[in-house]
Order: structure tokens, then C-alpha cells, then sequence
């Protein structure tokens, strides 16, 4: 029998773009490749010619001039705040928090504040080429239960904070609450939880030391703000008698499970600390730049073999959702921070913005690159227009010269969200409408 | 005679943006205004019921959701380089420089490659919203008659370096044929020059006494690269027993003409210098990142009282022509770099963008702010997509969170270059197809 008499296989999709993003084992632009997707996975990464043999599409998806590459990962987010984007930017940090952000908060939040507000993130990551986040607010019920409505892939922090705020009064009440959310997501696919202590400045040892336990058993990450400022280290270091990382090392915190978002203030011990007890370190540059918090030192960080991940930070502190910006800017600070102009080159700050966030998130053995088996997470980026031509190579192009409007096609969980551009499925004008009645509330200050 | 009966003053132009983007004297975002053009030139800036009533338009556009501001003026370019954008990205600056740029631009470089370059990078600086350049590469000749031929405006700069190129041998030849240039322009409203020696390593003492003569005499602005590294400045004090500021200095060319481009290494005697002497900076943030050639003091800057412009530089070290990127990353890495997050405000960096450009370029009478009697150079901003939703101040959502591409209207001189995003005079097939016969030609080798 010969190939030609085969029968064909049938699958839902194929997609034949011009350059497929390799990105596991390593990072390569490869051309003449398809990929095949049936009920939500990736079943075969090939070449096209094989694949148009081999397979029998109800859809077939070819994209000239694009690169195809894994949906990309923000393992640093608290979305609820697109809904403050811009609001008092440009002012000192205490005086934003402390005159502008916490009272406005305090004001609104609450379950439709939130749900409003992660539902305008979701538009804007599925338009950016974003499909998975790290979520990291109060209400993590609302904000678990809208990721899953829209069908967006989410790690949801169960917020734990020495004062009390909208969400609950006491430790006891933020945890049982944040297990009780636990326990309802456990085997969701899309939508699971995470520990997400607020900073260990706001975290006291007793609920620190609960968590270790809880992650340990129930094997969940720890996502947490640490060593943010040289402020915050100094206060540490006058309260506790140690840095912060040393305080969450004696509590047994710093281990394969954290997720340490920013960490601008790093001796060259802490860094081989890190990379010794396999913590991620979650970059987010221009929150950093914005805030004055300072540099984190990735180039440093990757040379002691320490896990770096990328996030936006909230969008009131960005002002945006946009990971190619992110990727750009986490690419070229790192040079000039280092002094090296090869430092953290295109390939791997591609690398950080999905397979190695997939992997903090633990949702690597799903998502976070292009293969065989893993779940159909896949954005097409046209590099046809001007602002990406030529193209001597294709990652250097999404990372240095494209923009997040280039992305013109998105799959998450293999279901189409995105097409020529077009969010397919969402209330565009409904989540308009309710940005504007928040901001309209929000102005008015009642 | 009541107003109603007064005859109506025919123009060919009437704007009505949600918000207009005031500049000068100080930025602001108006509502309610509306701006009159005829031949070319703003004839008045007035409350839209107003303008109705005076004026009878023969277009008549009304922009709901976006902001009309000023043209961007991109302060220091090599447009050219358009075509190698992206080539070798990730190498030690001069791995870069010697094993890949010069090579190839000693196999290339000629009016074609010039001439192809500047249509690609007009074609993208009129999609973001950049209606100025300031140019500085080979074959001045070229690149000014391609600016002329396309109606884009240009300072053009006349280069000087002390050795041989394609363009000129010996420095008799660069002066011969930069002043020629410089007498065939001169009255030319959209298209002038100004001196562009190289820097202060580059070019000998003998020629820039002569450059600053002439700048003297003809009243033109001298454009370059200055203390762009420390080891520049390192060098410099070996080889002329000063830095190189003290250097031109002492040459007379520390002056009100003066645009020093990046200015990584300064000191706060140096500082205070260049606000005495009124030299204008132009920060080229992400080219200073991405070569890792240090940080440009801005906010220092800023408070010494010395004029800021903002430029992409090349794209082959950027690696795009995106002003609002820049503004982003400029109005970022000031808080970083000063420990200050109220430094360089947004609306800082948009005067940097606009008006500081146009008068670092000396065509501040007639752009750089939307004013009765300048030249109609007008940009509109969408704002009303989920990136920049919900607005709370329009600047800030114009420098933290818009993108180029949200650029949907732009006028040069009067005449509609945009609409609705797409370019509406341009053949961006043939440009398209000239970069791509580039990069095939490049990428060979040959």
C-alpha cells in the first residue's frame, strides 16, 4: 500500500504559517512547517507537505509573511486595574499609592469592579498575543470565575495580607476562603490557583509559614512581590534583622515553588540562592522603570542559572498588557543595566515570555511552546508590514521591531479568538461601555 | 450686521477631535476645539461652534475618541538603515559594527540603497505619527530629494568625517559637496541642512573649526553624535588631554546650534554647561539601551535647564521609527535612571517630541505645536480602542499607552497623508518589494 492511499486523518485544524517559532528544545524560526490541532491539542508539528498528506482539515489556515509562536505567557498581573489605567501617572510612588490608588480602590472595588476589569484585560491580552496570565488581586473568585467564562487560561492568586480589606477581615478568613476557591478549580484545565502573599512586608511569619505548609502539600506556587525596593530591604532589615529573601529562606519559602515577581535589590549570594533552590524570578521591567523601583539584574541572574519569567505588572502601573513591549524592553534594559550588548538576547527573552513562564506557572507540560501533545495556545504574527521589513530574522523582529497590533491571529485552548485581528467572541462594546461608566464614577470621586 | 449674516471664510480644512493636544504654552488636552486649514498653514485654533459658524470647509472632519496633537519630530535619524533593520541583533557593539554594518554597508551603499531606505522609513514614520526628521548619513544629496520628492519634512544633514566613503574622499570633498546641497535647498520650505560631522573622535580639529565657521556664517544647526560611550570619552582624554565637550568647546562649537546626540557621560559641570551655552540633547533612548552605551541623564538635564529633543536613531540599532516608543521608553527610564517617579513627565516628553524638536531644528516658527500660522502638520490618535480605555488624562494615555499604530490621520503641510491608517499617496507594493530585493541581496553575501 502506498502513502497516497493512506486514508487521511481527520483534525479540526491546520496551520501553515510562513515561519513557525520553534521554541523547546531551543529557539529557531523554522519555515515550511504545519501544525495540526484536533479537540483543543497540538497532535503533530510537521513539514506542510507531509502534513497536507497526512491529514484532512476542516480547517485550513495558511498565513504568508506570518511567524507562528506559542501563546504568550504574563506571569505578572493584577488586571482589575485596567480599569485606573493612566490615572495620576507621573506622580511619587507614595503619593499615587497613598492619595490615588488605595483610596480610589477603596472606594470601588468589589466584585463588579473586578469582574469589568478582567474582562477589559482579557480583550486586550487576546489582541496582544496574550493567552495565559498570573493573576494577583482580591476577589479571586470573581476573577477565577471570568477567566473561565472566557475561556482564558489563568493561574489565580489566593491573596493573603496582614489587614483587612474588601475580600476578608482576617488571616483565617483569607484562607479559608482562598482553599475553599482552591478546591474549586482543582482538574480545571484552564483556571487554577496559586498562593499570592501580597509582599513580605505586609506578611507576617505566622501566615507565611502557613503557606510553606499549604504549598507543599497541595503543591501550588507562591507568587509574591519580594525585594521590589531598596526601601522595603532597609525596613526588612531594621524590623526582621535580614534582608527579605533571607527572612523567606528561614521560613523555608525560597525554594522550586516561588514565583519572586521583581527583585530589583539582589547581592550575588541571593542570586545563587536563587538559582540554588530553582526559584523563578518574574521580571517586570517597565513596572520597575515607571515605579523608580530600580534594575532588576537579569543578565546576572541568567548567568547563576536562575529561572526568569516576564510580566506587565498591573496597567496602572504600565500602562498596558502589552507582552511585546515587555519583550522589548526586558531585551534592551538588560544591556544597558549589564554593560553587554549580546546580554539577554531576542531568543531568550522569547524563551521568558512562554515556555519559561508556562513553567513558574507549572502549566509547562500544557502550554508554553509548540509541541506534540501540548494544548493549542497559538498566536500568528503578520511581519509582512513595513514596520517589520525586512526581515533578516524573524525573532529579532518580534522582539525588536514588531508591535502588539501585528498579531492578527490567536488561538487559545484551540478554539479561534482572534481572526484578521478581530476579537471573535467578545462584548467589545459592552466592556467599553462599562471602562467608561467606571471611569465616569471613578472622576467623579463618589 | 449680526454674526449670522457675515459671510462664512472659505478654508480647505476644519478638524474636530475629541481632544486637541495644546503644546504650547504648556500640554494640555482641550475638548470642544476645532482647527482651520488653508494652503497648507493653521489659520485658527478655536472652539469647534465657533468654527462652524466663521468658516466653510471643504472637508470637514470630526474625530470622536481621538486626539489631534502635533506631528512627532524624530530628532536624530539614519533612515537609510531601514534596510538592515534587524541584521546581527544580540553582538557586542563592535562585533556588530565591524563584523556585520560596515561590511555591508561597504558592499551597498550607493543613491539606490539610500533612496529605497528613506521611502521605506517615510512610509513608516507616517504611519506613527512622525512628520520630521532629522537626517544624518551618505549621499545627503539623495536623501534630500527623496524627502522633497515624497513632501515629508527633513533637516538633512551634511556629513564630515575624516576618512573616505562612497559619498566624499577627501574633507575638501564633503565641504564642496555639502554646501553646494546646502545652497540648492536654501528657501526650500520643507527640506533643509545642517552640518552633521560624525563626533568628536571622527573628525579633526582643522574641519570642525570649519564647521563651525560656516554654521556661524550660513545660521545652521550642527547635528552630532556626542559622548555617546565612556570609552569615547576615555579616548579622548588620552589622545586630546580633555573629554570631548571640553574639546568642541574649546573649538567654539558649544553653542546655541549645537544638537548633542545621546550624552550618556556627562558631568554636572557639563550639564550646566550646555544649559549656558543653550546646546539642545537629543536622547535616543532605546538605541542608548539596546547598545548599551550607558544612560542619558534627562532629568538632570531637565533641571539644569538644557533642551531636550527626542530622536530614534538608526533603525538598525533600534530597531523601528516609533516616536511613541520612544516617548514611552524616555518618560520610563528617567524615573529609573533619577530614582524619581515624577520624573519626565508625560507631558515632558511629548514638548520633547514636538515643540524642543522643532526648535533644536530651528523650524519652531513653523511646526511643532498646533498654533494659528504654522504649517499644518496634524496627527489624530484613536484612543477610543481597549488598549487606552478608559481615558483619564488623554497625555498620559498617549505616552504610557497608545501605540503607533492607533495613529489613524496625519496631515504634512496641509496635505492628508493618512487615512483611516492607510497611506493614501504612497506605493507601499514598490517599497515593499524594494526592501525585499535588499534583503535578498544583502542576505547573500554578495
Amino acid at each position: 500500500m502506498t502513502n497516497q492511499t493512506d486514508p487521511k486523518t481527520r483534525v479540526d485544524l491546520l496551520v501553515e504559517p510562513e515561519w513557525l517559532i520553534q521554541v523547546e528544545p531551543s529557539v529557531a524560526a523554522l519555515s515550511g512547517q504545519a501544525v495540526a490541532v484536533h479537540d483543543g491539542a497540538i497532535v503533530a508539528v510537521l513539514p506542510a507537505t507531509d502534513a497536507q498528506a497526512r491529514y484532512d482539515a476542516d480547517e485550513h489556515v495558511r498565513l504568508a509573511g506570518h511567524a507562528l509562536m506559542p501563546g504568550l505567557v504574563n506571569a505578572h498581573n493584577h488586571n482589575p486595574m485596567t480599569l485606573l489605567r493612566g490615572l495620576a501617572d507621573d506622580t511619587p510612588l507614595m503619593v499615587w499609592l497613598n492619595q490615588h490608588i488605595w483610596p480610589t480602590e477603596a472606594r470601588v472595588i468589589g466584585p463588579e469592579f473586578v469582574r469589568d476589569g478582567v474582562e477589559l484585560a482579557i480583550a486586550e491580552m487576546l489582541r496582544g498575543g496574550t493567552t495565559c496570565c498570573n493573576e494577583n488581586y482580591f476577589f479571586p473568585d470573581v476573577m477565577a470565575a471570568t477567566y473561565r467564562r472566557h475561556g482564558f487560561r489563568a493561574l489565580v492568586g489566593l491573596p493573603v495580607i496582614d489587614f483587612p480589606t474588601a475580600w476578608a477581615a482576617t488571616a483565617d478568613e483569607y484562607f479559608d476562603k482562598g482553599l475553599a476557591l482552591h478546591d474549586a478549580h482543582r482538574g480545571d484545565a484552564l483556571v487554577s490557583t496559586c498562593f499570592a502573599p501580597h509582599a513580605p512586608y505586609t506578611v507576617c511569619d505566622a501566615s507565611l509559614e502557613r503557606i510553606r505548609v499549604l504549598s507543599d502539600q497541595l503543591c501550588v506556587p507562591v507568587h509574591m512581590h519580594v525585594h521590589e525596593t531598596a526601601q522595603e530591604v532597609e525596613e526588612s532589615r531594621q524590623k526582621y534583622g535580614q534582608r527579605p529573601l533571607a527572612r523567606l529562606d528561614g521560613l523555608g519559602l525560597v525554594n522550586e515553588w516561588l514565583l519572586a515577581v521583581h527583585m530589583t535589590q539582589l547581592t550575588q549570594a541571593e542570586m545563587e540562592r536563587c538559582a540554588q533552590a530553582g526559584v523563578t524570578v518574574v521580571h517586570c521591567p517597565e513596572s520597575n522603570l515607571k515605579l523608580a523601583s530600580g534594575f532588576c539584574p537579569t543578565h546576572g541572574l541568567h548567568q547563576c542559572g536562575v529561572r526568569l519569567a516576564l510580566g506587565t505588572d498591573g496597567p496602572a502601573s504600565n500602562n498596558d498588557l502589552d507582552m511585546f513591549g515587555e519583550m522589548r524592553t526586558a531585551a534592551l534594559l538588560a544591556k544597558a543595566v549589564s554593560g553587554d550588548a549580546a546580554a539577554l538576547p531576542a531568543a531568550q527573552v522569547l524563551r521568558m515570555a512562554t515556555i519559561e513562564g508556562a513553567r513558574a506557572l507549572r502549566m509547562d507540560d500544557r502550554i508554553g511552546s509548540i509541541e506534540a501533545g501540548k494544548r493549542a495556545d497559538l498566536v500568528a504574527v503578520d511581519l509582512s508590514s513595513l514596520e517589520t521589513q525586512p526581515v533578516y530574522d524573524p525573532v529579532s523582529q518580534l522582539v525588536y521591531a514588531a508591535g502588539r497590533h501585528q498579531v492578527r491571529e490567536v488561538w487559545l485552548d484551540g478554539r479561534r479568538r482572534l481572526r484578521h485581528g478581530e476579537l471573535v467572541d467578545m462584548d467589545v462594546p459592552g466592556i467599553l461601555a462599562r471602562a467608561h461608566a467606571w471611569r465616569e464614577r471613578i472622576s467623579a470621586g463618589s
